[in-house]
């Protein structure tokens, strides 16, 4: 079949590859309805994580199962699944915490830049919907298996409540599900900080009340502004650069929480400052799972739609335009057919 | 009158001073029925804060009103009353939000090692009890203005549940009154990090239900073993020290919060690591204010007796002794009759 292969520095292929088998009794086999590029895929695209050797690429999936290995007892082949790209027993105690992404058996997905992939742990991982979804929730049943269910976390994380004000820093496509998921939680006033007029509109479409696209000193000053100088009640930082932090820590009331979910590159936080400017903080790789069967009952009664997140659709074989696109900000997810 | 004053390093005397006047029309004037020295009193006092004049010191407080400004309207002279070390309003955005201790017109309380003081903001500020108490619960009342409102603020940053698991880390005043919060809030397990044998006696009396005597790789090995592996629900750090930090963070399991209130001294935080440990983090100094009322009525019901804190009790000509001893780890907390 054909798969996605990184091989170094802007140098992503889609080539043969071998089909992928039962390795563990506790595997299952999908055949994908469709995939998709991450922004955390650009992190090795653009060399700022090392590539030592080829590596398959995709970790967000949705799709029939094919194939379950002997000991997995809560999906059947035929099944529409959707699983998390962290992969997680579901029953250690850091999952019954809600931290499946810190599971103990914890592996992240690899390989679902395909038609056919491998889901380890699938127990754990997949959930089935009631029925086989119509082509047309593909997206946003896509949408849950990472880029919403993070921007979810970030707000769950930070206790976004009834009437309250959110700042997200961050118009990726997690910082726009970030705003989707602070509208579905009641949050009155959405503060999206956007300079890019495509992203502003997908902003406003999914909940943002106010779009700030200035930065530095001139955002916080707009942000004071915006929130009649107290700061916002809550943060979600989805970037995960020093700046982005630093915009996030300036935008947030005294007690306020961020949640960041950006992976942090170049971040340290002085404990001083945090300290008595009383910001809270909770991050890390999103647990999806706890989301999951929530996000797809949103989804499957057309509820919200953050497949509307995909502004580019490309066939597998042209994949290296997907990350392209991407990289070079002409698209905000791409979407791929498989 | 008699007052306590900061002249430089280890140089901290009682000597002469003028009595306070109302200064301002929100001001009040109270005669303290005790005052205390305070482990944060020890940074300008060891040289780590810097001393550039001679300072009032103090800021611990409970007594009767002498006298109240014209402005002042929710407490009069005779009354008892309590105070924060955090004079706040409690009337702008931040108090409303439970963060007194960035009330918008915040001032720190200081000159409270003496028989008289002035508190700024009174009506936001100070507490009445319903009637006169006795004064076998001074010391406990005293306890309430600082050393307890801050460990139950870390308790209460962390949300300690009933049945949870809780590392205090550090055995001073705050860590036991840590201990105290925990224990009230219905934690099951509650480890207490200490190597003293009277801080040790302590912390059990108070509610420990463990003593963790190593530090280090050790210390956090003894933790992960009377965790069954996980790591704890919640962890109190009442230190403020790179290595307190770091001990904290590595007994937190993924998903646990850290509730900081020790002064953060050379505290660096690696957004990379917080991330993947998943460790979320709300610190501070404590929004005493918020929590007054409930510790008032805890005491007065005698159901705790924080005043226990205090295990070496002084006249106020002592105070420089009262330093030595806490400095030199001879005492936990001195209590001062002025």
């Amino acid at each position: 079949m054909l798969g996605t292969m990184l091989y170094g520095t802007r140098d992503v292929r889609c080539e043969e590859v071998p089909e992928p088998k039962i390795l563990r009794p506790t595997d299952a086999i999908i055949r994908l309805s469709a995939s998709c590029v991450c922004g955390s895929d650009l992190w090795p695209y653009r060399g700022l994580n090392e590539v030592t050797e080829p590596r398959a690429m995709g970790h967000e999936y949705c799709g029939i199962v094919e194939e379950v290995g002997s000991a997995v007892t809560t999906v059947r082949p035929g099944q529409f699944v959707v699983g998390s790209f962290c992969l997680s027993d579901n029953t250690c105690p850091h999952c019954r915490f809600g931290f499946q992404s810190s599971c103990r058996q914890r592996e992240f997905m690899t390989g679902a830049q395909a038609p056919l992939a491998r889901v380890p742990l699938a127990d754990g991982t997949l959930v089935a919907t009631p029925e086989l979804p119509p082509d047309d929730l593909i997206p946003s049943l896509l949408a849950t298996s990472d880029v919403l269910g993070t921007g979810w976390y970030a707000a769950d994380a930070v206790r976004v409540s009834e009437g309250s004000s959110v700042v997200v820093v961050g118009d990726g496509a997690v910082g726009l599900m970030g705003v989707l998921a602070a509208s579905q939680m009641g949050a009155a006033r959405i503060i999206a900080m956007s300079r890019h007029k495509s992203r502003q509109d997908l902003a406003l479409e999914f909940g943002a009340t106010h779009i700030v696209s200035e930065r530095g000193e001139a955002g916080i000053a707009v942000i004071k502004d915006l929130t009649d100088g107290i700061g916002a009640d809550a943060v979600l930082e989805c970037v995960g650069t020093a700046q982005s932090m630093d915009q996030a820590i300036a935008s947030a009331r005294p007690g306020a929480m961020i949640g960041y979910v950006g992976v942090p590159h170049g971040v340290q936080l002085d404990g001083q400052r945090l300290f008595f400017s009383q910001t809270g903080m909770l991050g890390g790789p999103a647990p999806v799972r706890r989301f999951l069967p929530h996000l797809l009952d949103l989804v499957l009664q057309r509820k919200i739609n953050p497949g509307k997140v995909f502004d580019l659709t490309l066939p597998l074989a042209d994949v290296a335009e997907g990350y392209r696109a991407m990289d070079e900000r002409r698209a905000i997810k791409t979407l791929l057919r498989v």
